[in-house]
């Protein structure tokens, strides 16, 4: 009998084109598929929560699958790993109702962003942090973030996947230092296509003092996607956490 | 008119052959030494604090050259930086007085060993961490790592490069719990070819409830290198710092 499985997935998205399949070139949902397909002997198809672009990482991606696997669900999750590349792993995996949707039915998610902000690049970093080698005002940067929290037209930062509104929920939005890092932390109920990357781009423009904590305000009344910040770049950024109601 | 510089390397050991040259395979003395003479047109010849093996990765190693680079130190930092491969970046680059050895004027080294617990295996951690997914009793490994403080005879626990003595002294040995790592910092006088590898190892069996602390406190009375641990893997190595007097 086929039934519906959900699954936490963590992956190193540097050697691959991003989540979503593509007909050339590895990606985390072809692995997922073809893992499943080796372990279940069946025709896999995967849904994610978040389609991370090349590049980005993530420590909480959600999927979900249909199976007709006959053993327990921890037999299937450590089948998987067995076969997965060592960039990808499940790291959770429990039966799911069967309309259990992992993009639609999500509550919020949870990005980070990180920088390494040093005049000296680090090679223990480099596949997992942006090197921003100038010195930034962080207390400029985190009273930008304080003006994303809230409801908010966030087109200035991003495109909608299909044709919906560009309008989101920011629940958390700040900078911590930790070490040798300044990690960025942000939740919101969803995400335009690219907005992580584009809102961490803006903030990096407010740390390098070329644009005020009241200007980054100004783009969510009026959006302007040229007046914001390039977008950062993807091996700074990881998928953190995707919440749901159970 | 020659010179004599210090520096400190940071590298990601992976994909690297350890710190020293070798007659074929990348080196991280290689690199450096390529990246110096490509920098300063004249052969160059680096030593290392400590001989990092294959896939060991590196915070602070130092090392010291000669060279008659006529520019700043600054400058010079920046030009090696700008050529070494991105797992390689010199953090800190200074003169040196003329007799400056890194490795005989050593006063203490720092290791840092990280071990992922948990069933699943981590990609985020799998280039720095070793997967350890089985319980491990972290209370006894701190107890039996306690034995490890002072001067003792670690032969059982490596053997030393040159003729000289396996007497070592321990300043410090401790487990420290972060988030999903547990993480082992030591740091002593000299270290014996492969010994935090063997003593994280040995710990490794106090764990898992396969060597009691006493006969860890036992192995450094009557060296017996057969008793101890096996060493654990490289990639959970990293050299966090060596200390001088200046």
């Amino acid at each position: 009998m086929e039934r519906r499985y959900r699954a936490t997935v963590e992956y190193d998205g540097c050697d691959y084109l991003g989540f979503q399949i593509q007909a050339r070139g590895r990606t985390i949902q072809g692995e997922l598929e073809k893992a499943l397909e080796r372990v279940t002997q069946e025709p896999a198809r995967v849904i994610g929560a978040g389609r991370t672009d090349a590049g980005v990482h993530a420590l909480g991606q959600v999927i979900a699958f249909n199976s007709t696997w006959r053993h327990s669900p921890p037999e299937l999750q450590r089948a998987l790993n067995a076969v997965l590349p060592p960039e990808i792993a499940i790291s959770e995996l429990d039966p799911a109702r069967s309309e259990f949707h992992p993009r639609y039915d999500a509550l919020w998610r949870q990005y980070r962003y990180t920088i390494i902000n040093q005049p000296v690049r680090s090679p223990l970093w480099q596949r997992y942090a942006c090197h921003v080698p100038a010195a930034l005002d962080v207390a400029a940067m985190q009273a930008a973030s304080r003006e994303l929290l809230g409801v908010h037209d966030f087109a200035a930062f991003g495109r909608p996947m299909h044709e919906e509104s560009t309008r989101r929920q920011v629940l958390q939005a700040e900078w911590v230092a930790e070490d040798r890092r300044l990690v960025f932390t942000i939740t919101a109920n969803a995400f335009l296509y690219r907005m992580v990357r584009n809102i961490v781009g803006s903030l990096l423009r407010v740390g390098r003092g070329e644009l005020a904590a009241a200007e980054m305000a100004a783009l969510l009344q009026a959006p302007d996607r040229a007046a914001a910040g390039p977008p950062a770049p993807a091996r700074g950024l990881c998928l953190m956490k995707v919440a749901y109601v159970e």
